[in-house]
């Protein structure tokens, strides 16, 4: 086989599907290097357009059943993107959002969609983390992974080396403000911790902690609702400079 | 076997792990038929409170690894709880809120615990619609399914016929106001579409329609997203009666 099946350390990753190969070829044409179709497909209205995508981009555009197939675990993939994975720095003037942790792909991916949503295109992945470029998360971002810059980092204090300026605010249970009382300052940074443990204790002191009010009947919300509330928070509520 | 697989018409249904059941045993014990074990759960401490529950709701706990490799699907079950389904109904005076014509399980579980974490028991599901009782969406809600009441109806206005009183706030990306502005009467009802098609137009002239603002780089937020901010805003602005 020319590509293998995915794995965290391939140069190359994939997209599944014609709505994610799609994005991908209009966001990172430079990284595509090949765009596979499966003969079962030609009656998809999005092969065609995908096709002219990958023509314009100057990317091979293959019909090959058995490598599609192959490459990915589910059925009825009418289109696979290969590309070259690639590094991204932030951007230092813009806002952050900080997971420390994330272990599910599925979640990160979502999370992503709904960071884009709220117009938040920098996301920051303390290890250990889940892999952004695993075909499942491009899968549950609808494509929003090619939109977004993520970088990881070994912990937080590296992270914070290289953003110093923007102003925190880690998301914990026992936060000093209340999510409806704060006022973001407009170079925020939110920070979560992972979906099982929630962020050390330590972090109260960082920044401004925030609580998500919420009712006694479950134990906490699940990570990606409590992102998509504090970004619609962060937006609406932002401090007059 | 005395238990067979889940499905739709089943009069009995499963939640399957040690943290769903021990809900499922608080929330619903009359409800609650038999609890089973696999003995290769001995060490999971989780499975002495759940004996002690089941044997304080009178329930039979009983030992059987291949009744429970037959009923969970996932491996590494090492509990399971048979309970007989029930109807529920709505309460008159509490905050609602309706899906029409939800399709994913997972989903549903996922939004069943971000109501109850916002404090709002009541959901009302059109058809067609997921099935509550599956045991993907006990799971995914954690348990919360078994502190909510929900509803089926066959169409929107045999639910509007019901619950006349409510105000009704769908969520649509059209909508008339924009979420930040609405002052959210207290016995309201929130109202969204599908994962994929969202909410028919005619929804405008019901109620308030609300937008929840949002970026043009995605298509739009995920339903469970939609869910967790615009509950909410419904909880921190609220109109004065």
């Amino acid at each position: 086989m020319r590509w293998k099946p995915y794995q965290r350390d391939s140069d190359v990753a994939y997209t599944f599907g014609v709505f994610p190969t799609i994005e991908l070829l209009q966001q990172q044409p430079g990284q595509v290097r090949e765009v596979l179709l499966h003969p079962d497909g030609q009656r998809n209205s999005g092969l065609e357009h995908l096709r002219a995508l990958g023509v314009a981009a100057g990317v091979p555009v293959t019909v090959d059943a058995k490598l599609v197939e192959r490459l990915s675990p589910k059925e009825n993939t009418y289109a696979v993107g290969v590309y070259a994975k690639y590094a991204m720095t932030l951007a230092t003037d813009a806002p952050h959002v900080v997971l420390v942790n994330p272990s599910d792909m599925g979640n990160l991916g979502t999370i992503l969609r709904t960071l884009l949503a709220f117009g938040v295109f920098n996301l920051a992945l303390i290890r250990p983390a889940a892999d952004v470029f695993d075909p499942r998360c491009a899968r549950a971002s609808m494509g929003a992974l090619f939109g977004a810059r993520v970088a990881y980092y070994d912990d937080f204090e590296a992270y914070r080396t290289a953003y110093g300026g923007h102003h925190l605010y880690p998301l914990m249970t026992n936060g000093a403000a209340q999510l409806p009382a704060v006022r973001f300052q407009p170079l925020f940074t939110l920070v979560f911790g992972s979906e099982s443990a929630g962020l050390p204790d330590a972090f109260r002191m960082r920044g401004t902690s925030v609580t998500i009010p919420q009712s006694a009947a479950v134990d906490s919300l699940n990570l990606s609702a409590a992102v998509a509330v504090a970004l619609y928070a962060s937006q609406t509520a932002q401090s007059v400079e």
